[in-house]
């Protein structure tokens, strides 16, 4: 971590190594104005069976990684074709309050997706007892900063520090994890366009619109209601008119509901709490949990897992999405794309 | 209307006469600061049966009109206070662009409800061929003006004006309509607090908590998803931490999901479409469409009616709103609600 010793350590990392699909000229994927729906790429993604799908007993199983794969060697080349038109690069920062060693990994994550992409980033961070005001005047100046297209404030924040406050002080334009309420609004209003929308859930749709699952009028369930990732996420599915049921902590009987669905998120954060028998056959499954649970096999002695119960699910349901491998690299590739976007606006680049 | 010959007439209407109930004074009911979940009035309101209710045939008839008298008495009550502490009363503008016969009676209505209760108005009319910049101007001039506390552009406004746009320029301090994205992705985001939730939408609530329905964890439908009514009493049922599905005209099956439903809630603009056997029985119904119907044996040839088939309804459900005289009227009353909230933030009011 860089410009550790001062109370706010402001570092621009350097564009990072190029992709190594240089050559790459794909059409613009991501429209800077968002359409009703979330449209993303309209090639379909071929699943990676695990064997015995379609036979019927077997899902196939979700290959984030290759996805996201893809998604980050169209966006590549989208970056060098606006450098190319304007000689400017898109900037992202994160602003780091304390040392959580959760938070610090996740960071490095998308640093290093964003080196690898030709995004410049920096790092704002802040000691764990810094006071409002002075992450508060952080945030403004990053607000400020021509060359800085969008802001994350890594969540969580300690306890003393107001996390709505903050996360609304984000300038909407720069608000690139979608957090903001006006942006959130936009999204829950049809008609509306909000700057960006959530990654997580831009990530979840992706993913089903990529594997050609039809979402219009299908039965979906989201199960948890995170700001982060469940609410907006509704709201996404929604913009693509599906009929969408919302199951949380207060939900009595949520296997009944969720085992009508043709769609199911999950957004819990407890292993395995979706069983095979909450899961309608042939339904399609994207498990947006990451949970640690421990395992003395594991180097680390733990591994990461979803709230879907994997070996029971994949009896059942047509597609489902492993964790890990699924829908998070694609998240990380929907910050990218954002982040992108907002580069875009700012310099008045559009690839059409 | 006033001011009718000017290409756009701003006329105060004085505070109009007093209410009967002047000697009340009762706590205060709507509190500054939105609670996570919107807790209205306390006191239970008595059902107004049907005769047979509660032997299991028929259901009872919630009195919307006594419900509304009674909340807008507990408001008159505060102005008073308010205007005894201050000086000040409180001040709503209404916009209306043209001159359609339904809008101009549907603020008709709104401004005497403010004129019963001690709330100025004024309306700002503009023709129907105005400008976006003309609109956008008169908006603007009304959020700096000291003595409005609320604001409410009349819609649906002629086509060529941008709704969307236009709503986003009424500053959400005078939002008392709710209808400012910043204000509904609030309202979407627990933990957050909304400066005023849309009318109709608290309105549904209101009934709901005043008739001692329990909400949390009930499985409650949403048929229709407007930004004005559906989408934000699908927020507020959320919060208040029921089960919701949102169905609508994508929805396959839509009475198959409604029959399951503990409490339904209706926002669809088509008379009866609701029938007997989409409905569970002993389900809470609150009927939030205002339909015309052709009707020769009405004085003016057609007469109001909901979105249920209230005669087939009241034979499974355990309560249902008429239409006229169940939500519309509390709507109205959450109206001056909101616009006393906003005068008491504006006046640092607070009647605790």
């Amino acid at each position: 971590m860089r410009g550790g010793s001062s109370w706010v350590g402001v570092v621009w990392r350097g564009l990072g190594k190029k992709t190594s699909h240089s050559s790459y000229s794909s059409p613009p994927k991501y429209p800077s104005v968002l359409p009703d729906a979330w449209i993303p790429s309209t090639k379909h993604h071929r699943l990676q069976s695990s064997g015995i799908f379609p036979s019927g007993h077997t899902a196939a199983i979700i290959d984030g990684k290759s996805i996201a794969r893809d998604i980050r060697f169209r966006i590549a080349g989208e970056i060098r074709r606006a450098k190319a038109a304007t000689g400017k690069s898109p900037g992202l920062a994160v602003v780091l309050v304390g040392k959580r060693r959760d938070s610090k990994t996740c960071i490095n994550i998308k640093l290093r997706a964003c080196d690898e992409i030709g995004i410049a980033t920096l790092i704002a961070e802040l000691p764990e007892n810094c006071t409002e005001t002075e992450l508060l005047d952080v945030v403004s100046g990053l607000n400020e900063d021509p060359s800085v297209h969008g802001i994350i404030v890594q969540l969580p924040l300690p306890q003393h520090l107001d996390e709505e406050k903050i996360m609304t002080v984000v300038s909407p334009e720069k608000d690139v994890d979608g957090f903001h309420p006006l942006n959130m609004g936009n999204l829950a209003m049809r008609g509306r366009e909000p700057l960006f929308i959530p990654c997580a859930s831009k990530g979840c749709i992706e993913l089903l619109l990529r594997l050609g699952v039809e979402i219009v009028g299908k039965k979906s369930v989201v199960i948890g209601r995170s700001k982060i990732v469940g609410l907006p996420t509704s709201f996404l599915l929604q913009r693509h008119h599906a009929t969408v049921s919302t199951v949380h902590a207060f939900t009595k009987n949520p296997e009944q509901i969720t085992s009508q669905a043709d769609i199911v998120i999950t957004d819990v954060g407890i292993p395995n709490i979706v069983r095979g028998h909450w899961l309608k056959p042939g339904a399609v499954v994207i498990d947006m949990g990451t949970n640690l649970v421990k395992d003395p096999n594991s180097r680390h002695g733990f591994r990461v897992t979803g709230d879907v119960c994997f070996e029971e699910a994949i009896k059942v349901v047509s597609a489902i999405t492993p964790v890990p491998g699924g829908v998070g690299p694609v998240t990380i590739s929907m910050l990218l794309s954002n982040t992108l976007d907002s580069a875009k606006r700012a310099f008045g680049f559009s690839s059409t």
